[in-house]
Order: structure tokens, then sequence, then C-alpha cells
């Protein structure tokens, strides 16, 4: 229920997706919240049951139609935008339109200048609106999202970087520039498409890095580090491809502006999130991809060895990554406890 | 070399799926044979490492278009054909008439009545050369083999479960109608186009049966195991996927038509495969896909538990079901030793 | 909250191993029940996170030493007895003196025969209260469980086989003896010990039976085939080690008494459990384990080839398989919608 | 056969473990080695079969007891030394006396000071051995391996990062202070020994960092370095597990001294590797582990991102990381093809 007592209504869209998948499993579990609609395009309606077996006996909705022009008097509360980038920015008026408040788990919104994001995707069709969104970054702008109509639910490897970043770039103890975000994911991560290069026997048993220096994720980490650091901020990010589901870990590398230890930085990290209910500042064990699956937890641990620091991040890309981090928004959109559904 | 001395002359057919870039390995590493050219379709040319990056440094050799009226005169003594069914039998007339001997990997002239075959596949257009194509499995056609001109290289299932079977149903120890083939295999046997059911988060930490009772290996064990036996044999057959590259494992149930023991069985197979260089019967261990990785034998083992007859047969479904069997016919085709090149 | 409105209180015996690792998720979720205390062998105390980092955050708890002479009044309701057998049937006397109801998840109180289970196990030290406990198979036993003070939580693979079986059994459609039951486990079925069959280089890409003629929950099935059918019931039992976490999937060969269609098996498996919770007969697709991962489903469907019953069922082995199994078999204990806590 | 015209006769001294394993495999295919003897420790003595089921049919050795004692007249030309380090330094004494030549893959004669090793490992027992111990990487020693009685075989990580690095650091074209070698293996690497850390529900689907600042391979990788390019190099190295079997990837982060772009780089290493026969320089494609999966290759890339020297290296680690080295060395050293028995 949201403060009124009343159970949040979502609408989903883009159910067929991974991540319109995850969605629903959240939703459905969520004891204040309630999906009474999802959405697709032509050719990808049915039951949701169809699209996967799992949800059997747990979801009897169909997805339907996407009709922008039927969206009036729709009985919904949010909508959880789980389309590509593009097609998101397409949906976002008229669901605002129409009352909505939006999250948008696209690329649509995150970056607020269009230029940027022209550079690294398409021509922005609802550039205004850029001002308006929310970067849904819970530990770092929960009072703006509280607010919001229309949140950007932030990338995957953002959000793994930022969070062990931002506290030791705000109190200016890295350089700035040329900080080294090495990051591996799971496969679940690119999306449900099939294609060769996602093809099992190409991905089990390999490890590869992708998209070095074109990883559209890149800018998104440098607006959001800038904006919290205040300082120009400029990463070198190089991703990899580790054979398994879902799991995400940055290991990070920068040069301290002043002489600095392993322990200082923790001590730091854990301060900073104390009162974040789902990041771990670890000390004994370094972060795994395990210790945080199938949880919204992103862990941190942080090291110094011959003058570099090593920071480590771990979260699962589908849960913090994506859908968690959703719902965690979508708690605080609505007065709800941030935690609300997510353990 | 062949009897005369030189090495083999080898052509590949077929080059860009995994059937073909194993067959590729396996050549490099002969000391008696040599790969002199790859063909493909008009749109898969190009060079064989640009398809396999593993192949760099190792093969030159680019697929060049196949055009069954430009044989003549090809300087090669046989055609690997790593192509689908229903390609494969459009290619051989052409590649016989060149004077090319032929090891078929697909299907088409596996079965030998074009009935049959029509009845799982689609029209048989060679249904002529059937009577003329050897079943290559090179435990119980040795001799056919040897002088054969096209070879029919047998499906991953019906190598696995026939060579378990054959030698107790040849000895009437068991009813020939109703066994059940329970059977795994990895998924490199699933082919390298890219579907959703093949898409690794799909498969990966999934286990699922498919094709029951619908399986087109089915026909073939029953025709092979028939003719071994000279009793109708009929098989229930249910493969499965497991999460992994490579292996398969059949687990098989018979009824047993007199008294027998598991040590019985066992000594029965280890004698029936005494002379076999790639079977291998187990007695402390059972038969597993990690004991056959990577090479060509096929392991074996026998158990009875409540007066069911119980069989366990493994092998590398990419090396003795397909490439290492497919170098194995050629040996035995050559006069070479039938060993030659695959361990 | 208990019927009473308030919350059952939990004691967790054995919390350092993967089944009681999962019982602690379970409850943590669970709206209506709450963890008051684990506790554990002199050798293995500690907090809760220091086993499992994924719990860091989430329980504060640590395991304490499991002191049966201290029992009295302790706060709570229930203990969930996640202990190897022999530990289990050493605890048990005490905690029933306490007043706990018990779920114990170790095989101690499911045969009801002491002799048979002496013949599998150990030399029984309670059998006396063999009589008292039901086992727990909530979609069979839910009158009995309700009013249990000790529930046996059933095997994973018992579970997943009965589920099947037990409809066509009752109705005398298959013959009783010599069902074959095939199946598959995930490796954490195997537990947390560490030993050179369970080493990751020796699981991974591997595929192998184990334990043929001789695992301990073949007694355990044919004990609860019976019991349900009526009909002296024998199985053929063989389990195999599949590489993945988790998952469970049975392909059972049974021979029909009477001509039966798959469509007849599939709608008496519908009808048989139109009110089970957590069972779904499939139709379109077969059953998988990735469609009850995470789940405390069931999976069913039902073919007939060449004059064989074929039966497919698939579960989670650590949810239906076991703690999801103990959670469901709580909430009918206490009172709760069977499904409290657990979607 | 040697020069001489005869087969390399080997002994391997450790043959239970994956190394040993491996070992005999390469000497098996190797068409002028022969495995003439296997010995181990009193605790592990047996058939070869009976440690490696998939040796069964292939090796007829039996692992027998090591006695240093007993090595007089022993009829081979060379040790294969598969033992932990420590152990290695307590045999090899006598087999240099007994007139083998010697590989020793343990890091006992890796490092040349011994006062490094013994701050890394333990008190060397054999320290005036160390200057005549070569280092058994062939792409840069191989006129001293020609020549050894004594060769160290490379570990795994420095292999795959000296090669990736030591032609840049010769041109002096990188700082050679702080380079950043983030590094990912297969779970093969860590022995056959189990513990928990290695329990397969541990390691599948999960991604985690170790021994950070801590690795033994760190000083191996700076004195090979140091040597290599006569500046003194320090290096930031942080090795990762990845849920697979084998592969090794090494992701480099280093300053450029000048400018230079990831052409000038490529165009480098090509011309350092260009007669290299195991080293293969990318462009179109970066390095994968599975692109050099079961082969002696190294994989290189080279790019530069915001003013960062990338440099990517993959391996297999039980290959060219550790038994096709060691075979390499023996080519070289009973002046065989470099290559031989290594396709």
């Amino acid at each position: 229920m949201s403060e009124t007592g009343e159970k949040v209504r979502v609408i989903l869209i883009g159910g067929s997706g991974y991540a319109g998948f995850e969605a629903i499993r959240w939703i459905l579990r969520h004891p204040q919240a309630e999906l009474v609609g999802v959405y697709g395009p032509e050719n990808e309606l049915g039951t949701m049951e169809s699209f996967y077996p799992l949800l059997s006996k747990q979801v009897e909705l169909s997805q339907e139609l996407f009709d922008p022009d039927k969206l009036a008097g729709l009985a919904a509360d949010v909508a959880m935008l789980c389309v590509p980038h593009k097609v998101a920015m397409s949906y976002v008026p008229s669901l605002r339109e129409a009352g909505l408040r939006v999250i948008d788990w696209s690329a649509d919104y995150r970056l607020k200048d269009a230029k940027v994001y022209e550079k690294w995707y398409v021509p922005h069709t609802d550039a205004d609106r850029l001002a308006e969104a929310v970067y849904g970054l819970p530990e770092y702008y929960s009072e703006q999202i509280a607010s919001a109509d229309l949140v950007a639910n932030p990338g995957c490897y953002p959000t793994c970087a930022v969070l062990a970043l931002a506290p030791i770039l705000k109190e200016g103890l890295i350089e700035p520039q040329g900080i080294i975000v090495n990051a591996i994911t799971g496969i679940s991560g690119a999306g449900r498409t099939p294609t060769l290069k996602f093809h099992f026997p190409e991905r089990n048993e390999n490890f590869e890095p992708y998209s070095v220096a074109a990883h559209r994720h890149t800018p998104e980490m440098e607006q959001v580090l800038t904006d919290l650091s205040g300082i120009e901020t400029s990463v070198v990010f190089v991703p990899h491809l580790s054979p398994m589901d879902r799991g995400m870990l940055c290991t990070i590398y920068a040069n301290p502006t002043k002489d600095v230890s392993g322990e200082q930085l923790t001590a730091l990290l854990s301060e900073a999130y104390a009162d974040a209910p789902f990041v771990r500042v670890r000390d004994n064990v370094l972060p795994a991809t395990k210790y945080v699956a199938g949880t919204n937890f992103c862990d941190l641990a942080a090291r110094v060895d011959k003058g570099k620091v090593l920071l480590f991040s771990a979260l699962d890309n589908m849960i913090k990554g994506a859908s968690g981090q959703a719902i965690q928004n979508m708690n605080l959109m609505f007065g709800l406890d941030e935690t609300a559904g997510l353990y």
C-alpha cells in the first residue's frame, strides 16, 4: 500500500525480456505493491507463463498491446518501463500525460546532456524531459527520487562502480582522471535475444573482454561521479563476460592523492554507507558475486597495494543492477519503507 | 600416408559449424592425413580463422565456394561432408562422380530404408545409393568400411546406445522390445545456429528433456540394433540437455530374458570389446562424461537391480559421437592403423 | 503469527550447512514467522554471516552451542532440525520434552519400519517415536501434518518421484513393480563438506551416475508409494549428478496396466493436483529445472511412447526438495496459509 | 626421438595431480618422446587409471614410490617434476646427480634471489643451484633452455602477463612502476586437493578476487620483466576466480611514457613475436579463453583508451601455463622442433 494505505498499482511495459521477468517476480513478493497490467509490442503478446513457464500458477496476467492512446483512466500508479532505449523515450510522454509516474529501466533519461546521449546512442526525441528525470541511485538521490515523476533506473555497471568510488572521490582521496574500472558480468545482462555471441557453447567455459573503450555505461559513470564529487571525472572502463547467469564485480584501480591505507578507506566507506540498507562494506572477506546473488545488496571493499587504491564492488546485475533497484526506487517514490519486499 | 605411403588428402565440406571445426582439429593432428581444401556455401566463405579464432596460426586455408561442377581433377582422396541432412545428399552424387570417397556426417545415408528416412526427415533424393552406403560404426562394420566409397558416419546417440546394447542383444539376454534409452548430452550437439533454446541464460543451470518420442536418432538405433542382433528391436528414447559443452551419457534399462548378473554382463561386454581400441568396459567406476571428454573412447558398464538390466555408456558427443569416429572410419578406409591420430 | 496472531517462533539447529542456510533465507522472508535462535555443535559456532557472508546485514544471530539440557523454557514454537541423520534422532527426544514441535530434515523419522531404516542407515536410537512422526509431504498428509508434533521432512528424490507417480499408481494404471526412476540433481544436494567427488574441476563439465542400486532414498520412495496406493511398490532408482547448483528432474518409466494415453494421464494428474498450490501439471512444455529454480513448485508431465508410461517431474532440490517443503509443513502445523512466505 | 634419433625418455614425478595428468596426456601424443616411469609419494601409489579413469587403455604405467636413492642407472633422459614447491627442491639434487635433466613445474627454481624466494615461500634448501636453473619461457630464453640441465617451468600468471608486457617494456613505451595486472583463471589451477573454497557449489556461478597483494606470482613477474627490460619493474597483481575449468586472461593497464596508439603497440607485438610459434597477436578480435583452450597458444592484443595502455593476454593455464610450456621446453632441450607434439 502507498502512504494512503492502498497497494501501489504497478503496470509493466515489456514483460517478455529478462528485466521484465525479474520485475514481475519482485512485485509478486512485495507486500505493498501489486501488478495490475503487463503490456508489450504486437509481436509479443500472450500469457506471461507462455514467455516464462516459471510464472505458471503465480501470474494470471497476459501481455497486452501497449497502446499509448488508451492510457487515459488507467487505474495504475506507476509504470515500470522495461523496454530498450529509444523505445522507452517514445513511450514516456504518453505515460506521463496519463498521470503515471514512470521508472524507466533504459538509458534514455540517465544522461543529463542530450548531446552526450546522442553521441553514444541515437537522436533524443524527448530531450526536454531530461531535466525532470531523476537518476535513481537511492544511496545518493533518495530525496529527489521521493518526489520524482520520472526516475531513470541506473545501469548495472554504473551502480556497481559508483557505489565504490563516490565516497572516496568526494573526499578527494583519489585522482579523478583515468580511474580504471575493470568489470565482469554474468550473461543475463545481455538480454534474451539469441545471437552467436551468447549461444551456450560460445560462452560456456569462456571469459572474454568486450566493448573496450566503447561501452555505453562509461559516460553514465563519469556523469554521476562528476556530479557527486563535484570534480570532473574520467573512467577507463573494460567489461568482461564471465560464464555464469548473474553477478557483477568491479575491480577498480585509482591513484591516491595522498598517503592513505586500506583501513582508512574501509572506514570511510563504512561511514558513508552506515545508513544504506543495501550496501555492505566488507573487511575480512572480499566481495564475491555469490555473496550478493539473488539479493539487492552491493558489497564493497578497499585495499591499498604498492601505492594504488584498489576497490572491489559486487552486486547481482539483475537485482541491485536492475530490478531490485527499481523496486527500491518505487518504495521511495511512494513513501514505503526503502527495503519493503526486498529481502 | 595411405597404404601407398602418401598422406591421405582430405577435403572438408562445411567448415563453419562445430562438426567441421572438430574435423579440422583432428586432421591437423593426424600424422598420415592432410587437409587440402575447405568448402562451403556462398554466404559462409572466408578464412577458417575468421570462423574460429582458435585456428589462427594453425590453418591457412579459407572456406571456398563448393561448386559440384568443378570437382573433376581435384587432388583429394576423401571428402568429409559436414553439412546438414538434405544438403548432404545433394552433394554426394557429384563427389562420388569425381572419384572421391565420402564420409557423410549427416543422417542422409544412415537409414537403409528410404521410407523410414522420409518418415523422419524429408524426401530422399539419392535413394539408389543407400544400398551402397556403409554404416560407419567401426566396432561392427570395419570390413565393409575398409572398402566403402560412401560411409554414413553414425549419430552420436546411436553410437552411444548401440555399443552398450549390441553384445547383450546378440546373446539374447534382454527382451528386444521396449528397451529404454535415457540419455543426456552437452549443448555442443545442438550446432552453432543461435536460438532462444540454446541462448546461454536459458541453458545454463538448466536440465531439460527434449524431443520425447520424436528424436530422429530413434529409428537409427532400432535399425542398427536389429541388424546386429537379427532380432526386431524397439527403443523408447528420451534425450535430455545437460548444462555443459560436451559429453553424452546413456542410462539404459532392459528386461532380462533369463537370470543374469551384472558381473556376467560386464564379462560379456569385456569379451565383446577385447579388441576394440576405443571401447572400455568399466567395473569399479561407472562411466562419466569427464572420463571420456576430449577422447575417442566409449566407456561402458553393466549392473542388475531388482531384475532390471542397467547399462551405462558415455562418450564425447563431438568425438566418438562425430569427428573421432569419422577419423576412425577414414583410417579403416585407407588401410591405416585404426587409432592413427586419435590419442 | 500463528493462529493466535503472533509470529511463529522458530529455532534452527544446524545453521552452517546449505540446508540451514536456505531455511534461514525463507524464514527471513516469511511474514508470520521469525527466527529466534540458531544452534550447532561446538566446533561450528559463530555469527551466521561468518558461515554465509550473504547473510550480512540480514541476520544478526550467532550459532550457539546446542545443549539439550538447556532447552527448558526456551521461548520457541518449533525447531527446524537441519542436522545429519543419527544426530537428528539424538536431539529429538529433548526437543520434544521441552515442548517444541519439530520439523526434522534428516532421514531419521521418515521410514516407518525401524528394521528398514537400520538396513539402510544405522541402528535407530529413538524407534518408539517413529509411529508418532508424520511424513511431511503436504500434498498427501496435510491433515496429519497439521496436528503433528514431529514431522519428517521428505527427501528430495522421494518428493520429486512420488508427486509424479502417486496419482497414477492410486488409479492402478501402472504396474507397481519395477518402476524406473531415472533422476538427476544439482550439486548443492551433496552438502557443504568438500571431497574430491565434489571438487569443482571434478564436477564441472561432468555428468555421472552414482549410488546405483544403493541410494537411501529408494526405500523411502517405496514406502510412501506403497502407503499412498495401497499396493506394494518397488522402484529401480538411478540418480545422476548434473553440473549445476540446484534443480532435480526425474524421468520415470512404467508399464501401463491398460491402454492409456498421455492425455489421459495428464488429465488425471491435473485433477489430482487441482487444489495443490505448489504442483503444476504441464502440457505444452515439459518440466525443466529452470522453470522451478528458486521456487517451491514441482512441475509434472506425462507422455506415452511405444506402450511405456513416461512421467517427468522437476523441482528445486533445495526448496520443494528441502527448505520450502519444511516451511510449507510449518505453515500447516501452525494453521497458516499453506503458501505463506513461499512465493 | 632426440637428436640421436631415439625417443626422449621421460619420467614423471607426481602423477596424481592435475599437472601430472596433463603432462601424461601431452607425452602420450608426442611423436618423439615416451613416458617410461611415473613416481610419487608412499600414500599415492597405484595405476595411473586409478587416479584418472580417462587414462584407461592409454597408460599402463603405475605410480611407483619415488626413492631418490634408487635413481642411479635409470634409463631416462628427463624428469618432469610435478610436485609442490619445497618437495621439488628436495628431489632435484638426487635427480641431477643421477644425470637426469629436470623440468621443474614448481616455483622452487624460478626466483633467482633466494631471499626473495624465502620471503614468499619457505627457506630454500638448494639455493646454490638457483644460478644454474634456467627460466623456461621459450619466447625469451630459448638458447639457455636448449643447454639447460634444470629448467624452472614458469608460473601460469607470469607467462600470461610477461608475454604481453615484455616487448612494450623493452621499448620503454610504458612506465615500469605500478603496472596493473588484473587476471582471472579457471579453477583447475587450484589443484586437486578438495577444500571448501573449491567445492563445486561455492565456485559455480561465482566470481571472486583472491590473494590480493599477496599472490606468489607477483615477484616472479617482476623479476622476469625486470630481467627482460633491464628496468626495475613493479606490478600490482589482482587475480580472480572465474567459474570454468581452464583458461586465463590478463587485462593489463599501464601508463605510456610517450604518445602511442593501439595500432603501434599491436605492430610492435606482432614484430616481437613474428617467429614465436605459440604467440598470436590479435587485432580484429580480442583474446578470449575459449580461443586458446586446449592449445599451447598465448593470444595478445593492445589498445589505448584515454591515455592508458591496455593489454590483453589469454592462454590455457593448464597448457601454455603449465604442461604445454613444459613440453615446449623439453623440445628445445633435446633439439626437437619447438612445436613437436604440441598441436
